[in-house]
């Protein structure tokens, strides 16, 4: 989760160029509608509560994070991440990006206690709306909410999803070393299914439970930490038994599925090797759920190798396109999904017409 | 790490059959060779000192392991682990397999004191040398050391590379929670580097400091956690620069190198954006050592959208094939690599080639 305005993968010339000549082509052949679906912003309630944790002593790696950029008035990020409307507008249009998914920046609300927390997904939410509203065609948004008060959370996510009509649910990772298939957070997974609204669970740093190891060499970040607690989570739910509970929920995740897609055959091997001594029996191989339940992201992970890898063992149906703004550069997102070999129809579903389909979004 | 005598995945059924039929391929094509790298072995001195170990009320999850298989007179696993000999032979035999390269059975000689772990891998190698004299053309080797005492370890390492003539070094992940890229360890990888002997890192249970969240629903197991705490194991040789002190050092990695090529294109990105923050600066980037340093196997992992991919982002010169035997069936891992889609050369190197460079084995 870093700003890379400076391209700074070696393929960075020869993708600015390859983008240019992708803008060029616009005007020539069918125009392909681009949502990009795990897209940051903050609201000034947020930031403001998070300075005062970065003026606390706690020494937490999400904290630590936030005291980095905060208390560094040159920092570039909390400009563009508090941008909903023109500048944000600005940086699609120059990159050929017709929608941004919206969602609170990590790690959202989960970092205060839970009045605050609620109170800020509240006004998030609100503001989220308000965004939208005024560009209805160029903005959806997921709706926060605070799990640290699970009965609270309901009532947002039902506020958010049927009064403020939010396209789903941002949750980032574990709340206070906890993750969502323990059985005090079922009445959100129930709300959820219920609303029909998918919950996106984003990355944030690994609880202290499990960071041990990985506080070196700043391996906590998304270079590797991030998607070990964002994995993890996904594994907990894949095999917890809650997807047998509530079978209509739709998790999604970002960074081409946080590796579960890598592993799924050695998963389903080793559960069908190991099932027999787990106290909950699942009702099919995780594989099954992976496909049925579980939808992934291209977010921060432009690499057509992955790419083509999951669309061979999740296929065109599962996977939607992500960009990471501000954290990721839009050009070389739109420059990935315009490269890779696949049909224009598959093309579609990744770039459009999953999101439409998962996030209740209107077709163009 | 589980026998799968009864083939529990739902394709067992044909790929026995296609097994059989490759089987009866060989008489007609040209023979290739196959080594298989993974290939774990347990003493009578180790199951004895594990046996302590489970009588003991350690909570952890290695230990756990361990009771279940030495509790249990029943258990099918510690007959083919202590046989490095006849019965052996005999599944390689059925399976077509030419040779297996040994090594002590996870955690081999880590959850003891120093003295009990150098007796036990001195005993280990003494009788792995034993074994590979009396049959130099079906076994090889990797020597176990305890790297509880580095300096010890040192000349076990030198004693059975250079006196008994094994193959490389076995090291199973973390040591009482820390990592061979501390400095502590660094003779060990010195050595290993001067000697020219490969270490290769397998997987065991996460240590305290990071297997919170993994206690649940077997997380903690080959279906999970060993990937996370092996893929970690390699993040932090490949990040902390030690592949910088000790350049020519090989890391071999089983399981498709434990997820890391999945996040190469990743790795290297966040690299680039955060390496300004880290007190040591990589002369490479991540992926170029990654290419230089490391080898992968393609142990428990008989899936050929992975192995494809780790074709496409390593290439052939990276791969090498294992079964896990006795955890994982011969058949099964065998008819995954005939089936692959590559050339006959490549299959070579995979198959024995890369097996013959990088663990000194004599061509056949």
């Amino acid at each position: 989760m870093d700003i890379d305005r400076r391209s700074l993968l070696g393929a960075s010339a020869a993708l600015a160029s390859a983008s240019a000549a992708g803008a060029a082509r616009i005007g020539t052949r069918p125009r392909i509608r681009r949502i990009a679906t795990e897209e940051a912003f903050a609201t000034p309630e947020q930031l403001d509560a998070l300075r005062a944790i970065t003026r606390s002593n706690w020494n937490n790696e999400d904290a630590n994070f936030w005291r980095g950029i905060l208390s560094n008035p040159d920092d570039e990020r909390p400009a563009p991440l508090l941008d909903i409307g023109e500048g944000r507008l600005r940086d699609m249009d120059a990159n050929g990006v017709d929608m941004q998914l919206l969602s609170l920046t990590s790690p959202g609300v989960q970092m205060f206690d839970a009045d605050t927390g609620a109170a800020i997904a509240t006004s998030s939410n609100d503001r989220l709306a308000a965004a939208i509203a005024r560009h209805p065609d160029r903005f959806a948004g997921l709706a926060a909410i605070a799990p640290q008060d699970p009965k609270r959370a309901v009532k947002e996510l039902e506020r958010a999803i049927g009064g403020l009509k939010l396209n789903g649910i941002i949750i980032n990772s574990h709340t206070n070393g906890e993750y969502l298939d323990q059985e005090r957070y079922w009445p959100i997974l129930e709300a959820a299914e219920a609303m029909n609204a998918a919950i996106y669970i984003h990355p944030r740093t690994l609880p202290e439970t499990a960071i041990g190891p990985y506080r070196d060499y700043n391996l906590w970040t998304a270079m590797w930490g991030y998607a070990a607690e964002t994995g993890l989570h996904g594994m907990r739910l894949l095999t917890s038994g809650v997807l047998d509970r509530f079978p209509k929920l739709k998790i999604v995740l970002g960074h081409m599925g946080e590796g579960i897609p890598y592993w799924v055959y050695r998963i389903d091997h080793m559960y069908a090797v190991t099932s027999r001594r787990l106290p909950v029996k699942l009702k099919m191989k995780p594989s099954e759920y992976l496909l049925r339940n579980f939808m992934i992201t291209t977010s921060g992970m432009n690499h057509l190798p992955a790419f083509d890898y999951c669309m061979r063992v999740l296929g065109a149906d599962n996977i939607m396109w992500a960009i990471d703004y501000p954290y990721q550069a839009s050009a070389e997102a739109v420059t990935f999904m315009d490269a890779a070999s696949i049909s224009d129809g598959h093309r579609a579903k990744v770039y459009h017409g999953n999101a439409e389909r998962v996030f209740h979004i209107a077709p163009a």
